[in-house]
């Protein structure tokens, strides 16, 4: 594929993923009675908390929704047409319909993660964590606002790991020398396969032998 | 009015507000029965919690607090204060008695957000977030150290809300050309009136209608 | 002593206060059943989180652990191992075992803080607050990701306030004159020792007289 076809390809699972994102963020609003600000706090927070928060670590400026504003546009009508349109019988559908986006959005930000951390000249395992960091805590961020340990921190599941072990396979790519663009398409689809992986054989995460 | 009373209006808002907020985070911390250390944390986050999170998001250093320690000291003075004095039976009275200077500390923060996010070259809508965040992340701040969903995310009451229409209120007014020092005069006046009539008229923003 | 044998001692003391803080978030993980991310994610906020915050109030970098990857690896086995070997039955042996490091690792991170918040020039009282928030804002962090209120807030045991005391202490041993090394000794010599009496004589914060 030429330049213009995947960063095409990109835009496409970059918007997907960050309203995925905003929608669990609004999900989690509705179960907690949120009223129309904290819907949209937890919106926003679940779309681009993670990557604020890395950039924070990182100490990089300007965030991505300061320099992309349509997307803070496109989080503030998702609430309105949310708090309109969402049922609670929606809510198990809507559940479903976003694992695709959000598996696939886990492995893009964990990769651009990656990216940003070795650019600015961080070690491998540095970079792998702020990948980590972008794909799964605006997720902590979100039920940290609605007062709950956060679900990735607790349900067993292979979320946070395999946005790890993501980000490892990306820095390995790298270093093979593959092209970046290369390398952020094998570990979208290597982390999302994985993922989904996960969730059709509902891997589980050992717990404490207490 | 010529600037030397402005400032000093200025002043004397931007005290009682930093007190105001103060207050509201040790009634929290004493609801909450938190300990000395607590009081003085919650006191402290619900007072310079907002600004300080938008320097942080802003990348602008010093903080207000590091440049006014005096700040600091007044509310290390007010715990301890709150802590001899503070009696169960207060706890209403101190409630009504900071709604006013409260009102018109979210307009000042919020106005003033608006104004540092303007000033580092900053579109509408993200200033118009920094002063928000400003204005209401200090209490959202004091409700997630107290183990509580925050309650400008579930009151449904137009708080966070008077915030940001009066930041687009202060841009707007700004970019009709009205001098600075008057713009955030007008805008503090119509924020703390529409916070006024929102209590008084019993305001609730809608819910999910599921 | 000699410089050599001052900078092993740190060292030392470094560790083990670190690797004591991480146990102190595996404890809490596991009483709080969180996963293995849940149990990594605990342990490392608890490391390395004042720290952290204090470098992003000061906006310093590069983080201690961004610089000292062996520590964040060292965590990372240590929770494996926790995982493995943690039965319930050790939790409170484990938990009068890490007093010792705690205590003194209080004291180094409150001295350190001051330390570098003096050095880039900032007020004793700011300086004081970035010990505090070194030595006490991991546990708090901790709390938070474990949806409670942080137990340094609700104990009523002086251990925030033992370190506000010495970073006083440090503050003035070092506008005495002292050199920088014996003065960071003294105070956490000082720090353990307050902390040590503190838990020994069962001293209590006073409550609210509501």
């Amino acid at each position: 594929m030429d330049g213009w076809r995947l960063d095409g390809l990109r835009l496409v699972i970059e918007v997907a993923a960050t309203l995925a994102f905003a929608l669990s963020g609004l999900l989690e609003a509705a179960r907690r009675r949120l009223d129309p600000v904290g819907a949209c706090v937890a919106a926003f927070l679940t779309a681009f908390g993670g990557g604020t928060l890395r950039d924070v670590l990182l100490d990089r400026r300007p965030f991505f929704w300061v320099q992309h504003t349509e997307y803070v546009w496109a989080v503030l009508a998702l609430t309105v047409i949310a708090l309109t349109v969402l049922r609670a019988q929606h809510f198990a559908l809507t559940e479903r319909a976003i694992q695709v986006p959000d598996a696939l959005g886990l492995g893009l930000f964990a990769a651009s993660g990656v990216d940003l951390a070795l650019a600015l000249g961080h070690e491998p395992l540095i970079a792998v964590l702020m990948g980590v960091i972008t794909g799964v805590f605006g997720g902590v961020l979100r039920d940290i606002v609605c007062n709950e340990i956060p679900t990735v921190f607790r349900d067993h599941r292979p979320y946070a790991l395999v946005a790890f072990a993501g980000g490892w396979l990306h820095v390995g790519l790298l270093q093979l020398g593959v092209q970046g663009e290369a390398a952020l398409l094998a570990t979208v689809a290597a982390v999302a396969g994985a993922r989904g992986l996960a969730v059709a054989l509902q891997w589980e995460l050992p717990g404490w032998r207490t």
